[in-house]
């Protein structure tokens, strides 16, 4: 492929605003105040933990954000410049910090670290990210209890996270929250339905475009009768988290449905996170101690697909192996959307493998290409960046030269990708 | 990879006449009449479906073919052309019409629809198909109860494919074609083994090269004793489709097992076409209903493979993920050969990785490479076109630029592949 | 990819000494003596097998060494050219022996297998071979009463086999080799587990650097009560091969464990070699007859990781499948290793799939490279030069190139994945 085909075409995509539509920003402190706030980033911490450094060298409680990230660099990183995620942090170092350095180590961090207090203390700091990241808006990761205010929505979209009504009911804390949101008991299906509907009035009042959950490998969602989820309520409220095992998926499988109904009513996109084992490290770092069995399939959702054939699903897959099922469900199915390249499929050899899986077999209006699941501002530049090239190689060589397409051709596909498809998928709020 | 050294491999590997040993085509049609016959493949219907055309728009009964295709490529194809399989179109378009147009679109969908009028009129068209794509046969896929009669059987051979007999049994339409072809009542293991024996003589006798099967993911083959199997045949009458799960798949298990015997008698390789999964959506075009769960390992068919020893099973599988098992299976096993890249997993991404891991550890006398399995001629060019540049240029990279062999020792590789073991495994039938 | 910056990151990584972490070595025979230990590896007689030898063509008993040979030479290996595994042979036909053939076939059989007798018949072959192979020093593979006597144990580094331990305990030939060299019962788990505490003392004392077992797909490691154990061996006892399933999986899950509690007491790495089922097709060549399930997941060692913080687990899998899983847990986990490239995986493109999969995401200080699985030091180099190729590709590619790093910080990153973590992970007695 010749390099200044590939610099052509990504000098153009480069230029184009994006949405990102999966973030986990806080829309109340979105950008970082101190470069501890991107070194503490999980991707940093965990694999400087799985390098050697002990946990409680990294998270020892009350640690000063200097010292902080002084260990880091000093003990984790000189293990990690191979890994795709320490290039992220250099390039931010390089375009965000305007200090582009071969690797952060004794002799620089300092002075990184006291750039990084000096630019981000502007009042505009998350505007000059957003600005040179060319992104005009990010979509959240929200409580079902989060009030949604004191921020713009059009700049921070909201998204109903769902885990926790799906999952986690049997959890005191989670109906404490439940309770106060909802001013009453969810004793009874239909009370629960009720609750449910007004949190999606809730959202999609506040400008929110979306309904989201991750999922663990062995979930497979069906219809639940009222009668059994009643019984399932019953033994919540009597014996919380002690509840059975039985109860507690009746019940998961009973909000998931309704939530889908949800999403049927209110038109918003359902993004389904499939595979995701929590706590499979209880000894890891704060956010790192996730992470899967492959042995999933997306066959699990096939009645549910089935089922609403009016609600869009985009769809993420935490490992690779699963991705040619996407693809193929995706071909299939209408209501089936290839959603981005999620955490562990997130590095750059499966991001290639499994974009050109996807360009080549699914229909490219369904292609949503790309989001960063950042919990900073500033992750969306490296990140997006690493998926540009990516996908500029694909179009170099699979379509420009294989194909012969010409290259404006070849960059109508990646704008659909990249662009119009978000606006297709999550509505009008998606358009900046 | 030297542009031109692929070019020089291709254009030899281009000039070889093949048979194609899988395909759907009807030995009394075998060549499209009109352009709907090519827009209308269920590669077409199907992602044009998934890409938001409505099944009523597609499928509108007693629609003018004309008009069908007015709507598909007006409202379906502009969302597919990044696909591999718009690309095989317009192969057809250019090379076997005449007409090398970037896109099928308004412009000009009338002028191709017209010259396909015109040139399908041709008396002898399928041999020009046949000619142009260098194919000297195909094998078909005949259902149990196919006369077999009106065509050219060294041309079209015959493959008895046994789908129906296996898993569809007891099905009152299927028993009804039984009795009709057989004569009499299946009432017994030893009556039905004898009516499956004529099965086997007849297409044998009319030049049959193939027994096939496409086989579910959870499906284990295994010996059934005649007692089990009488049973389940007594429940089969009495219950028909209300058979018990249990009976239909003893039956179904008997019934492989046996077939299996007479392709050990009548020397006829087993097809096995593993993982594919029935209407998974109900709710999608004809033939676009079909998916599959990936979790399948071709250790299920180890005691099968360790049973008829002389029997040679090409075995296709449905997902590239199943791809280093076949790999490995066939490394190990004399009666394993890996055949083709079926369906799903017949997307260029997934032919390159799926071929260069067999070309790596399988040796060159197993490896069948390509099979079309299309419903009409003109499918064939396109198809193996793909394949053969991914396998020229796997062969210029690999063996003549890594390993230093010459461009002929390269070809002879690519000869084995395409040409000679299709006479190896399916027999003299086989040679054109 | 510039070929001269592969040329020159190859040439230095070529130039280093290194010592292999896994072999099947027989110290007191470690080299060829006549070409048939060469041509009798299990990955030719196996091909050739497949390529349709018969088995009696290959192991009749009491052949002539160069009969056997002749007859793989002849019948063989021209199935065989497009293999990567006949690559390695002409590789030791060109570096080793002299002869840099294109083809080893009936006009130069007898050449090579005359150069290979004259050659290997030198008192210091062995050591020839190692300093051409620039290795230092071999991981054995020792039975758990190997004597470990009559050989050097710093460049034969002992390391003890612990499959029979773990799962054929029931086999009288196993119970009475282990009262041999433990001169008691092993009657309860008190007295087992000072038997296998002797055990470590033992090869410890001997120089032994590492544990290490192979395993089935289901196998799933827990804590086993001495209690259950105690019944296990009861009934083992009474029953012998007899024995039920639960009282085997029962003992084989104690060993299990208490063997990772000696490793952690005696500070050896534990090497998990993960996936393989044993005698798949019991018609095959000796060796030539396991295969695998594919369906494994790394979770099922989660509770042992988890419980063992402190024991290194170098984690070999099977299939390229499990890869990411393994990329994944070891990004996470600190005593997850990656190690080497395993049987079915050891072909090209699975070993710079994986190997970029790695390289991308696992911290460096981590990454085991390679080791050879050797039985004759011959296929040292050939197979170490294998995976070297497709390392500097990658360095070239993917750092130089794409991530501008210097050649010297590329190199940098080779030799801890070569050289520097084989001695941090398996200690001093690594060093050369």
């Amino acid at each position: 492929m010749s390099a200044s085909l590939h610099a052509e075409l990504l000098q153009e995509i480069n230029s184009w605003t994006l949405v990102d539509p999966h973030t986990h920003i806080n829309p109340l402190a979105p950008a970082s105040t101190n470069f501890v706030d991107l070194l503490g980033y999980h991707y940093y911490t965990e694999l400087a933990h799985s390098a050697g450094m002990p946990r409680a060298r990294i998270e020892e409680p009350g640690i000063d954000p200097k010292e902080k990230v002084r260990r880091l660099v000093l003990e984790g990183l000189p293990h990690l410049d191979n890994t795709a995620q320490l290039a992220w942090l250099l390039e931010i170092c390089d375009k965000l910090l305007g200090l582009p350095i071969e690797r952060l180590e004794a002799s620089n961090w300092e002075q990184v670290y006291d750039r990084a207090l000096e630019v981000m203390a502007a009042p505009d700091w998350a505007q000059q990210v957003l600005d040179r990241s060319r992104l005009s808006a990010v979509f959240l990761t929200n409580d079902f209890d989060d009030p949604l205010q004191g921020f713009d929505t059009r700049t921070y979209i909201p998204c109903l996270r769902t885990d926790d009504l799906v999952f986690n009911l049997w959890q005191p804390s989670v109906q404490q929250r439940l309770r106060r949101v909802a001013g009453r008991e969810p004793t009874s299906p239909a009370r629960l339905r009720e609750i449910l509907d007004g949190r999606f009035a809730f959202f999609t009042e506040r400008g929110a475009r979306a309904c989201a959950i991750s999922l663990p490998p062995d979930f497979t969602p069906h219809r639940i009768p009222d009668a059994v989820a009643q019984s399932a309520l019953d033994e919540l409220w009597t014996h919380g988290p002690q509840s059975g095992r039985d109860a507690r998926q009746n019940l998961a499988a009973w909000v998931f449905w309704n939530l889908t109904e949800l999403c049927q009513a209110y038109r918003l996109p359902f993004d389904l996170m499939i595979g995701v084992r929590r706590q499979v490290y209880p000894g890891g770092v704060f956010q790192g101690q996730d992470l899967y069995d492959s042995r999933v399939s997306l066959i699990q959702y096939a009645p549910l697909w089935n089922a609403f054939p009016k609600v869009r699903f985009p769809v993420s897959v935490l490992a690779s192996v699963t991705n040619q099922e996407l693809v193929d469900y995706a071909w299939i199915f209408p209501n089936v959307i290839p959603h981005g390249h999620w955490w562990y499929s997130n590095t750059p050899s499966f991001v290639r493998r499994d974009l050109e899986a996807r360009l080549e077999a699914v229909p490219r209006n369904k292609l949503i290409g790309y989001y960063s699941d950042m919990y900073k501002l500033e992750f969306g530049l490296p990140k997006f960046s690493m998926y540009r090239r990516i996908l500029a190689g694909l179009l170099a060589e699979r379509y420009v030269i294989e194909r012969g397409w010409t290259n404006d051709r070849a960059l109508e596909l990646a704008k659909d990708i990249l662009v119009r498809n978000v606006q297709r998928v999550f509505g009008e709020a998606a358009t900046d």
